[in-house]
């Protein structure tokens, strides 16, 4: 039997770091060697995060040559900002880096300066950028093989270009004129204390936050969208809604467009989203009498998507749904990894979605 | 001290009949002297719903001649198609009526057909339709003073339609395009039993149902929307679609409009619902740096609601939140039945929002 | 008509001030005239507490004379330690105070350096705590008429004491071996932030807290029952258990008694309820086939209780739910404000439970 | 490599039904080959559970002829009364049956005439009693390797049962005096409709339900903890309480014991705790610390569970944690296939809870 693959965790006090972990203690060419955090340095992970009784880890505080001498591969899940310096200097040492934070998934860097930048500061690693792939392997499988970085895509963007990414692809929708309106479980704002994640504040209600194309995985996701359609990013232009809804997991994109053809069958985009998703191993396309749900694929990595069309209002719906921290963060990283090393690419994510 | 208008409830073993009891309660020129529903008919209220403990009130068999013995104004909380008969009764009897179903929201017979007509069959009281008055009364107030039939909205219209009114009525967008992304709690669904209902199949996650054209308050936010712009309902189309949210109370509607003016400044918008809502007593404009939240309108008969404008994509963005059991059904009713007895509007209303 | 009672709020910003804000509107002898806070001096309360959209105060910071000369009832909404300097301020400058805060409910400021004291520290204000009265009008209505200092409950006293107060009295049950199992929403934990009340943390999960004696509603939760009993309370010990439930309000206390004497009728328990609480204006004793229920009381200053016997295992059981930010906060609160000001003790308390 | 066991499910459109099919993909030496189920039959898999898009699987009418035809192995999710027959008819056949039922994990059949019984009918398998193995490793592991007939246990049963087994064994608490205070998930009850598992009713809320020895599970949980003191089951009465908690998944069991030396140290419970489950492969006794949640058990076969001594009142805790449908229901019934059919006892189960 091979030897398995040492990987680190930077970053392994947040829920996509224990999401990880949870994950690859079932991966089987994988070891978890390292994790490394800075404000639980020292403590024993089981103790960051009792759900993790079964490991025997200890946090430790982050240093690049101790992360290199022990692993080949780390997977970086700090914020944006503090993330590519950690990455430049994995990436330097020779491993294999899977990026969870947003320093290198808009590959235009005025872009990341203007959704990203704090005081007109621009990328703080341009020469990285154009190695890394961004890692929704249902549009980059290709160019992930032997990727050395990998930008992991945001929640929203992987919710939100699974259901379109197919429709424009086909050239089925119009490029303009496409609303998105998304829902999130509050784990997408990260363990960090904040009244928007007070338990009082949140449950029994929904609203929508960063409205009015403020939110930062706009950008992405027109990058995305404008590069299915062929199209330059610099025109593509999206109105991006989410919403913060009562429950911990899950992201539900519902998006709107306009029809190229508004006289095609209504069928006619389901089955582009059947044609493209025919041998994803990932990504269920609903039948067309039922639709996603983020309770029927939670704790998965899988997606589900559908197409409708509203004759009424000459309209198409495409609809999304996943857990934001498995296919939107850590599931999706370790698909990544799979393609990047050349492991089967579902290896250590069959385990189906947990209902009810 | 003058005397109570004695009131029945039609259909009080469910939520919305519950939710009119409890506001009535505190209601001070009110006094409600009977409840009907067939299931429950014998059983002391108090063992229909526990909460109810103070009510010494037994629940009835519904009987016209013995409701207009005892009430002189009646709210009808029964499905459509049951309620239209009940209505038509107790309006032959000569009480004023308030009715929560959709029998009488639709103002064209025909479209009532296309929605709610099982097997070809038309409105069951076309007599009555051209009496009754579309209770939303921040847009129909003056004709639902003395009003003898009151058509009460639904959740979804009313939470969709106090946004969106006010911009049309101003000309500031399009009568076409619009899309309505809405979402709201499980209390919508009443206390009936069913699968989409079941907490373990709800709790922990967000969908949508029944999309594309197909629930039937879509006529209903047209045909309202419609009479705002001054066009004629039939060629108002809009797209809506609901989603269903782990939540009991609650509905968030958040639609999207073209400007016919792209040049305005974005802060028009916002403007146009604070002149239109300066003097309404359950209307809040939200400041422009916050957002509707269901939490913070629960238990109360307020709309929060605001206007914004995206000048990325060059939409606008209109948002409402209610409570669906008050201000999106039988508080609704209640500030109906005030104007049309012409009793003070906010009278029995006035409690603010619980929160959290 | 009698002019409106001038009132203060200190401690504005979190629950149980908005909570007191919210029930204050619909008090018809009272006028909130000023609300203080440290954190959000300065600030509309409007945009502390969004629901609170109809009120036009502003927060102030705190300055005793400043609030003296506008009020002649205070309401301390602060933490222990912090609050009693305040009381003192407020009742030396001759206003009627309610305190909120643990500082003045244990008689025995020995037991209060036990369970509050920091490094030694005895109690700050003893002189003022034999004036102090126990709020809980069910047990001490006549002591709080005309009283110039209440100490408002905890809400686990609160919920725990109703339904075993009138065993103890009527000396149904021993007064050794009591266990008392609660569960309560996250409200109780107040508006600061903390990983036990962030909400991914906390949905989808119970877990009991502060176990074995180390919650400091305990000594406070002995002191009533041990009067109760008649018995000194140094001499009475409970096992108290709290848990957190995911939910935003509510407390459900079961409580586990020895019969004195185990060859009563099972009905002999309940009976005793309800001659305590016959005349009770916020009691219920729920019928002997329903079980009181958070849901039913939610709200409401209502609380729910009830005693059964088990035959099996020859123990009493009795068992209490409040809505914790009411009943257990602010409702009894200005329940004890309107006993000490000599106005009807219902007033502004009177709405039903909001269910569901 | 050795050809997969063939399992069939009968029973597989309920909660537990699907439960078994999630954890059993993951498990390496199994292949579910046949679904049963009567309201179902017909139906592929996936559309009775969205979240089982992966399997091809269609549920079939049940026979027990052409269950023996396939499989080797059958796992009865059937509701009690119901489950007898079958089980004896695949027994009959030779297959290892897992029964979820209660069907057979009282040993007396008297107690299940008492708990069970309607209209005085008796056990309907007495023969098969005597061979039925009841399946909780921690307590019976040798028993059931070879097992032909596994009685799982019930979700209350086995989280209560965990953490009190080893004090009995001990000899560190009474056998007299027990009080069970039990949190449940509404998911224990299943995925058939009642007002008791609808959103509105249970959502924000907390209440006891069946208390005062009325429910089923507590004649069980009597037998499996007499055992563990090594008396007859006749005399040892507890006091169960269940409550309802809104959310999903997840039992918590607070257990109150009389300790049967007072003067020993604190630590002792939680050592005796170490000391029987220092191999288990499922169960962690939580740090002194820390407290079981059943948060940080979901989705997973493991139990947290932990002892305490209160030195006031003189009274023992034990509490444990497991997810119902896993450690309580699904997965425990796949630990006992494992044991029974000689396989590694974790295979299949060794996925880390889910958090948050």
């Amino acid at each position: 039997m091979a030897a398995r693959i040492p990987v680190a965790i930077i970053g392994a006090s947040g829920y996509t770091g224990a999401e990880l972990l949870r994950l690859l203690f079932e991966h089987p060419a994988i070891d978890v060697v390292g994790l490394y955090a800075r404000k639980s340095a020292g403590e024993p992970i089981r103790r960051v995060f009792p759900h993790l009784a079964q490991s025997k880890l200890v946090v430790e505080a982050f240093d690049p040559d101790a992360v290199a001498a022990k692993a080949k591969v780390a997977f970086a899940c700090l914020p944006h900002g503090d993330s590519a310096l950690v990455v430049r200097q994995l990436h330097d040492r020779g491993l294999t880096v899977l990026d969870l934070s947003a320093d290198f998934r808009l590959r235009d860097p005025a872009e990341y300066a203007r959704w990203y930048g704090h005081g007109g500061a621009g990328h703080p690693e341009p020469a990285l950028l154009e190695q890394a792939v961004y890692g929704l392997p249902e549009l980059h499988r290709a160019r992930l093989a032997g990727a050395r970085l990998v930008a992991c895509p945001g929640c929203y963007p992987t919710s939100t270009i699974l259901p379109l990414a197919p429709l424009l692809r086909a050239g089925l929708i119009e490029t303009h004129g496409i609303i998105v309106d998304a829902k999130s479980g509050v784990s997408g704002a990260g363990r960090g204390l904040a009244l928007g994640s007070h338990f009082s504040e949140i449950a029994e209600g929904i609203r929508p936050y960063k409205i009015a194309g403020t939110h930062r995985h706009t950008p992405e996701i027109e990058q995305e969208l404008a590069g299915a359609a062929g199209e330059a990013a610099r025109d593509f232009r999206i109105l991006f809604t989410p919403n913060l809804v009562p429950m911990t997991r899950g992201i539900l994109s519902c998006a709107y467009a306009l029809p190229t053809n508004p006289d095609l069958p209504a069928h006619a985009y389901r089955e582009a989203l059947l044609d493209f998703y025919r041998d994803e191993p990932f990504v269920t396309v609903v039948d067309a009498d039922q639709l996603p749900d983020t309770a029927h694929v939670r704790a998965s990595n899988r997606a589900h998507v559908g197409a409708w069309y509203d004759a009424r209002s000459r309209r198409v719906l495409a609809i999304g749904a996943i857990d934001n921290l498995v296919k939107g963060a850590s599931g999706q990283a370790i698909q990544c990894m799979n393609l990047a090393l050349g492991l089967p690419e579902t290896t250590g994510l069959t385990a189906p979605p947990m209902f009810p």
